[in-house]
């Protein structure tokens, strides 16, 4: 957890389109919460009010944005939602699932949009006075694969997913790499298989940590 | 000019509230183009559309905003502005003034609000990709007569300008450490001197300036 010493869990879903981190947010929340813990769910950008003030900024913007502008604003957004709800919500020991954080910024636009994964990472890490998260749960799948589930279930590719193969071949490099780097951090999972096989995989990942954190409460 | 190459010249005004920015660009700005030079005059923030989105979601948040969202909102709006605008005219060969740059992010982010001088540098010079001015004039104002200055001329004090007296003797205290530190780029004149004064000093400077980069150009 970086500078933080906190009771929480602060867990973070990562992966290309299509991969199915929703779905595992969804089933990791319902299990969570059935063993009577407390669990929020956040996500980026739009987590605060001001998230979605600065989305609503790029998104109307009628000029460029070049890209180091773009990283600036989605830091910052990262972090007021880091400061005013995660960090809270880790300090009085509840369980927080963040759908993309950190190691996607490094992936879609550190190595993505060739802005620096190093610097992108650095600026994060500034943006949040060096909150990490315990676990990444990494959702692996082919970018073909994962786009045309994308394409089956919402009917539509938004302006990343329209990027063209060899970004997303990038990032997919990208992430599997930061994992290479951080196994501690990073539960790696084939994203093809179905989702209560990883959903078993997560949640065996998961229970092994809060047992660690609270060695007296029985998993359940 | 950091990393770039380029024939303009970036000249900052810097210093307190009250300091007499405004009058400096303005009298230059006069003069450069009486001598038949391009002059783009640009401020942070808002210097571009996208500025003035951000602006309004900072100012229109009804939720907190820490203080390192809002050093990343700045530096947001300025890499577009200098990448959109000061850059393109650099490159043109213009002379561009500016209200404001790094130095008021370092004195009033960085020291005045504890973040860190050495992060702000390195945030705002990641986010223009290296860009420094070629002059920066300090105009140097004891606190308490820049205020009684503000208050006289415009009646009232933002938010900044609202700060306490300890704020600004901090603010101007990092501002003369920014020059002493770089004696080659920056000119610190006193402010209370008469506007005219002021003016012929920062006239020597930048004619010595346009001089040593055009040498074949005599001075008006």
């Amino acid at each position: 957890m970086g500078t933080v010493t906190t009771r929480g869990l602060f867990i973070t879903f990562e992966g290309g389109d299509g991969a199915g981190k929703s779905t595992q947010v969804a089933l990791l929340t319902e299990y969570l919460r059935g063993r009577g813990l407390e669990v929020l769910h956040t996500r980026e950008p739009g987590g605060t009010e001001l998230g979605l003030a600065l989305r609503e900024a790029v998104l109307h913007s009628k000029n460029e944005i070049v890209p180091r502008a773009e990283a600036l604003i989605y830091a910052a957004d990262r972090a007021n939602n880091i400061a005013t709800r995660v960090r809270p919500a880790l300090e009085r020991g509840e369980i927080v699932l963040q759908d993309r954080y950190l190691d996607s910024s490094v992936a879609y636009q550190g190595s993505g949009r060739d802005l620096g994964a190093d610097e992108i990472r650095d600026l994060s890490l500034w943006a949040t006075d060096g909150v990490l998260p315990d676990i990444t749960v990494l959702l692996d799948i082919d970018p073909v694969e994962g786009r045309a589930r994308v394409t089956a279930q919402r009917g539509g590719l938004d302006r990343l997913e329209a990027e063209g193969r060899e970004f997303h071949e990038r990032v997919r490099a990208t992430f599997l790499a930061l994992a290479e780097a951080e196994p501690q951090r990073f539960l790696v999972v084939d994203a093809t298989l179905a989702p209560e096989v990883i959903a078993a995989q997560v949640r065996a990942r998961v229970d092994a940590a809060l047992a660690a954190a609270h060695p007296g409460q029985a998993s359940a």
